[in-house]
């Protein structure tokens, strides 16, 4: 890949082939279980991107912020989920949105379904986020009262439909195996079937990357909206989501200082390129780990090298990668932090593939 | 500030005023100590905030990477240290900027300067960065041996010429005191002066906020460079550099969601907002304090309101923000990497002050 070598500064290759093979194999895991995919685009954030989803009959789509939507809907995408609690603040920029697309919004209170009944000019769909005890937004998946209260009262409204639950559980993040991640998401898919049983009427979602890639109980969904998994990153091969040959996209960093007893390499590539996400590796950080990236072989990892500490611009690693011609490759730890750090990707062959520039 | 109830998505505020107080109050420490101040610039990133240093006198400016250089120098900076260790893939952007600004490099061997000696027209200053043994960029202070050979080697080329020594040492940033700062800074700063000792010709320069703003010893170094002070931010509150009430940019973050039991509230505000820098609070992550922010009196916090987790556009807040009037003024932990991820600042009336997007 000769155009690396004219590389001034931290760049992120998107593997074209790895990404397209994981849209792929998880709307074949979307069809197998009978289940609508709705991908998240938060992760690539990508119109050429998104056009790889589309060209494979997605026609819905889940997003993180109205400006997201925004960007995505200047694409032709009219089939919006803003997995965000609705809150007022959001309202002019809906209503320029409704022009465009069809929303579907998450909704917490009857106060949120009456502002938007008087603030939209056409019918929405709603969800109703559940907590499935796991501490973020929506409403706790006991509090039926609230939950048919709030579908109760959207049923008086013109503009509102309530259309089902969603659920994103991070706890699947903490797992280690592909077992651990059954074992994770398996009370919150029965949290969901049992509130399909209470609502007959309402859609079940789901959100989490671990889950859509490696539960056995999809088939008990009727939407999946996973978003990471477009990429993947170390953090995913950690949790047994997937494996680093699945990674599609990687940080080149050039190295700045070199040091006699090798003990560490200085790279240009620090907080402002890869985010300070971390993973604890044997009582040390790891905010990046080196592989060797190869196109048609699988990826492999130089498994005692990673980024022990970052500045904003320096990373130190902790070793002297051997052949790296001038540049480390690194497989991020999260990959949608990092995305959200460039102005665009760049493909194996160095063609530019556009992305949307920070929130 | 009327303005920001308009807003539909995070904004980071920059108060001018305290701002302009840091600058001032830095400026007059430097001067006081008879030494010169080269700011760096990495914090703020904006054209606009470098004139206001511009228009108390400085002239000479810290960045580092290339790409910042280049937008300085786009605003008539045409002194500009890049403090990153040299590196070969810089050369093409080092030959177009070497054109409109003096450069100082940062060079770690006698091979840097043999490339620059054949890649730049003109001539240039350089330093050697020290390491006191914190680990990251540098030559070991004590390889007098390796210091001594590339400046002698230097004197036999034409272009490079050796201006000084420079040290960033991030273990103020440890700190919990303005005696712990002093105290942590304090060999560094018998180091330099001893290499000063062994080399007359040599320029020491200091690069970190913390011994900037509280070593009584700054009257030892020949230039300092200080680039988180601008703004300052919760870290250096506790690390002892200042206090909340020089703190001049915040983060104004939608209130999302609020729980009728009151025990967190979810704000539109994640680690795209933030970064995923944190302080550790009795044991508990925080990544970004709540405060009350006043224009012209004090600044004060909710000492027990603080973001315990973020992910991409979510943040927790553990508890209810009284009078949030739908809005939560935070702190940022890290302002460095919290303003990297904006396209500008807003004034305090609402203005747009302009700033660089990503490296």
């Amino acid at each position: 890949m000769s155009f690396i070598d004219t590389q001034q500064q931290p760049i992120l290759i998107l593997d074209i082939q790895r990404c397209k093979r994981n849209i792929k194999r998880m709307a074949g895991r979307a069809e197998k279980a009978d289940t609508i995919f709705r991908p998240h685009f938060k992760t690539h954030q990508s119109k050429t991107v998104g056009r790889w989803f589309h060209e494979i009959g997605v026609t819905g789509i889940t997003v993180s912020s109205v400006s997201m939507a925004q960007y995505f809907a200047d694409d032709g995408w009219n089939d919006i989920t803003i997995a965000f609690p609705f809150h007022y603040q959001l309202i002019p920029g809906l209503q320029k949105l409704e022009n465009r697309s069809n929303l579907r919004l998450f909704i917490n209170s009857k106060n949120d379904l009456d502002l938007l009944e008087h603030a939209l000019a056409n019918s929405f769909k709603f969800y109703i986020e559940i907590d499935p005890d796991y501490g973020r937004s929506g409403i706790k998946w006991n509090n039926t009262e609230l939950i048919q209260n709030i579908i109760t009262y959207s049923k008086k409204l013109n503009k509102p439909h309530f259309h089902g639950f969603y659920i994103h559980d991070g706890r699947t993040y903490q797992s280690n195996s592909e077992k651990e991640i059954r074992d994770a998401i398996n009370p919150v898919l029965d949290i969901l079937v049992d509130l399909k049983k209470q609502f007959p009427e309402a859609v079940i979602s789901l959100g989490d990357t671990p889950s859509a890639s490696k539960s056995d109980r999809l088939y008990l969904l009727d939407e999946m909206t996973p978003g990471n998994f477009v990429f993947y990153d170390y953090m995913q091969v950690q949790i047994g989501s997937c494996s680093l040959n699945d990674v599609a996209m990687f940080a080149v960093l050039p190295v700045g200082q070199t040091f006699p007893n090798a003990d560490r390499t200085i790279v240009h590539g620090g907080a402002v390129h890869l985010s300070k996400e971390y993973l604890v590796n044997k009582g040390e950080k790891n905010f990046g780990q080196v592989i060797n990236y190869s196109l048609e072989n699988s990826i492999s990892e130089h498994k005692e090298l990673f980024l022990t500490s970052l500045s904003q611009e320096h990373g130190t690693l902790n070793g002297l990668p051997t052949n790296s011609d001038g540049f480390v490759w690194v497989c991020p730890i999260h990959s949608c932090l990092t995305a959200n750090l460039y102005h665009y990707y760049h493909s194996p062959k160095g063609e530019i593939i556009e992305k949307r520039v920070l929130s």
